[in-house]
């Protein structure tokens, strides 16, 4: 058996610390989704809150909206989606295991180089390891059905959202007018989507429930190649500003032949996951969706949604540029970045494995650990009444039990930026020990301005 | 036709100022759903918020979870949900309307102050006014089905959650274990539900998509009674706490023959939205939902979900109290509170009407605009420069068109606290006016000290 990847080994402390738990793991899982525990569901809100800040609040020209995950089906009609949101779905002969084909093929080519000259002939099943024996690619939809009212027929047929991005293009006229925005100008969404994916897989990374943040904006014809690039160059440093090395990204630049058929160019910005066969994964799609979605529900729901430009007199449908991010993929990436076992010098003159993440402060689920050096009835109520004050700032744990030096570990791996010790001096000197996650190094700091010091070095977060 | 009330007025106004926008509008909405506009987003956000920093983060014994929309289906047949969550479902003979017959009889019972002794034979269609001529109820199960997986048959049914607290009970034990916690101690999760109800409306109070805001407290059986006391006085507490009239709150005690299935006793709190027929509207129900949940799970999934207390070596499965609160009827609640029009007297010596939403600071969309007098390069690039400072902790609105007294009105109609105006003198006095929404008075402060100024009086915004 080999040894853990560095991937095996993110995941494992995820589960294991209360990040990520399977879906409904005491009925056997489900293999659609995962459900975020403590620690996941802080960080995902802190990823949440820096893309919306660095997308809407810090900015002039973009709003935000949220919208429904069930919308009027027309909609995807319109959209395209109930025609063209297919895979291709083909099965083993020999197990009847199902794929994508485009998933087996992207697969093959990446591990060894080249395309399959035989197609799927020369492709092994990942179960069963039968070579070449798969069904004909059978078109399979991936929109999730529901059905709304009393009738319980096909005429409550809705759909559950495969993108957030059509709430966005149907309340279009409905937010410019309200926001008084013109074009050039964005509306960013954070929310659930649902595709029925033949394989979901690779942890959080493909799952039937996610979470999205997409941001359509809305430009000049003409002024659309140059935003484009714009949006491209900034996203990208997103990630790398929150600490994602730049070696780790990776810009993959969508064939003319593979274009989604609203897109005139596409870029993905993917992610060196190290997923076995292919090690890279699609963290965002930045697409230029021409005028194609407000002009297709121009043309079905009978609304004029062109833009007159009061300046020019010009009347347009404006061109969008999309950059479409997978909050679950950017979560699961930053912390594959973070994840690092470093050897650290033990109080005995040896070493040890030391287990840290080095999420970006303003990512970190806690902020600041207070931890007692005993239960002492001397140091508790120290301890309980600085946690309370930095709470009304923070999200600060608590925690009391174990040597110090287990705890210290314990924050180190869920990547606590600052520890907080209050020891038997603390009495007298009024002071407390602040232990800083990355370099180990202590600092002696009145108990009076540990929010003071703590503010400049958690600024943003 | 009768004057608009005050609830149309709000109602109104949320659609005007982009709070809220009908979903799907351009294709003639649907009655299912609503979407929030770019105020909407961040009012709901910051309640979001305030929730969980007194759920969660300000305390030691509660912590996070977010778990999926789509379940095990196991999970719905050990709730109780696909057998007992179900509706009585009546029509009328004459126009066909559909309606629930417990609302009829409770809408009745709320105007005439008396239960109907003939039924549903003293009430007549809202729609048609035929008096008495209903169908015979059928009941109607409220959970919406949807399909995964390729096979698009009965095998592949599961159910969009109808309530998050499910999802909280079968990760009991995960979280337990991973966050070290044991009773008393509590889950938080706020997310999307769905419920196929029967008559969807009064604007966002009842529709088939959601949100709430729910919290699993597990205790020791014997402290139930006490712990369901103490949650229904710091639910009341926390909407008095941001800005609600008590008067405007009530608590409904559930009878004992009407409680759920796995209630014990559940007391709602209700807001006095002002609808027509009931004014009142539950806003949050607490419930004592035994051990019924960990229970059940413990037998469908044949994992014991038993608590070993190590201190007193005893073992018991925990009861749970459970504040469950609306996320939308809440926004819907704090919108119709804090809305108020006064008369203000005009600068000629009239009075004029000034709308006002009186929201809290902390919950209040917008936290300042920044208002240059004039257009011109003068006033501008300060303007800019104030409101990119702003930025880095509020989100703040730049807004340069019209007079300044209309800039007001708007600022005031949406509930911004404060509106920071640059003039002509602040180039030469570096400094800027401010106002405030609810006095209306105006201090000069240094351009410097702004951040200064804001801060203590948004302190937890």
């Amino acid at each position: 058996m080999a040894a853990p990847s560095r991937l095996d080994n993110v995941i494992s402390l995820a589960k294991r610390r209360g990040f990520v738990f399977p879906c409904s793991e005491i009925y056997g899982g489900t293999r659609s989704a995962w459900d975020y525990g403590p620690l996941g569901v802080e960080l995902k809100e802190n990823i949440k809150r820096q893309w919306w800040r660095s997308m809407v609040t810090s900015r002039d020209d973009i709003v935000g909206l949220d919208s429904s995950v069930i919308l009027a089906p027309q909609v995807w009609e319109a959209s395209g989606h109930i025609k063209a949101f297919v895979d291709p779905l083909v099965e083993c002969l020999s197990c009847h295991k199902r794929y994508r084909e485009d998933h087996l093929l992207e697969e093959f080519e990446e591990r060894k180089g080249r395309a399959p000259e035989g197609g799927l002939a020369e492709i092994a099943c990942a179960n069963c390891g039968t070579r070449g024996q798969f069904t004909e690619p059978k078109m399979f939809n991936g929109l999730l059905r529901t059905y709304l009212g009393a009738a319980s027929d096909e005429s409550g047929l809705h759909y559950l959202r495969p993108e957030t991005a059509q709430g966005i293009f149907v309340n279009f006229e409905n937010v410019m007018r309200a926001s008084r925005q013109k074009p050039p100008f964005g509306i960013a969404q954070v929310g659930k989507s649902f595709r029925n994916e033949i394989t979901p897989g690779n942890f959080i990374f493909r799952t039937r429930e996610f979470e999205q943040m997409e941001m359509e904006f809305f430009v000049v014809p003409g002024t659309d190649e140059e935003w484009h690039q714009t949006w491209i160059d900034t996203r990208h440093a997103w990630y790398t500003d929150l600490g994602i090395a730049a070696d780790n990204l990776r810009l993959f630049e969508h064939p003319q032949e593979k274009l989604s058929h609203y897109s005139k160019r596409t870029v993905d910005i993917e992610y060196r996951f190290g997923f076995q066969g292919s090690e890279w994964g699609e963290l965002e799609g930045i697409a230029n969706r021409t005028d194609f979605d407000l002009k297709t529900h121009s043309e079905h729901s009978g609304k004029d949604l062109s833009y007159l430009d009061p300046a020019t007199n010009e009347r347009f449908i404006p061109y969008v540029i999309e950059p479409a991010a997978g909050l679950s993929r950017s979560l699961m990436a930053f912390l594959v970045e973070a994840y690092e076992e470093e050897q650290v010098p033990t109080a005995k003159g040896g070493t040890e494995t030391r287990t840290v993440l080095r999420l970006d402060r303003r990512l970190a689920p806690v902020k600041a650990a207070v931890l007692p050096l005993s239960k002492s009835e001397e140091l508790v109520p120290t301890a309980n009444a600085l946690a309370t004050e930095l709470r009304q700032h923070w999200n600060i744990e608590l925690d009391v039990t174990q040597s110090i030096g287990k705890r210290y570990r314990r924050q180190d791996e869920v990547g606590t930026p600052f520890c907080i010790t209050i020891d038997f001096d603390t009495k007298d000197d009024q002071a407390v020990t602040i232990r800083d996650r990355d370099t180990m190094q202590q600092e002696r700091v009145a108990l009076s301005k540990v929010s003071e010091y703590l503010a400049p070095r958690l600024l943003g977060a």
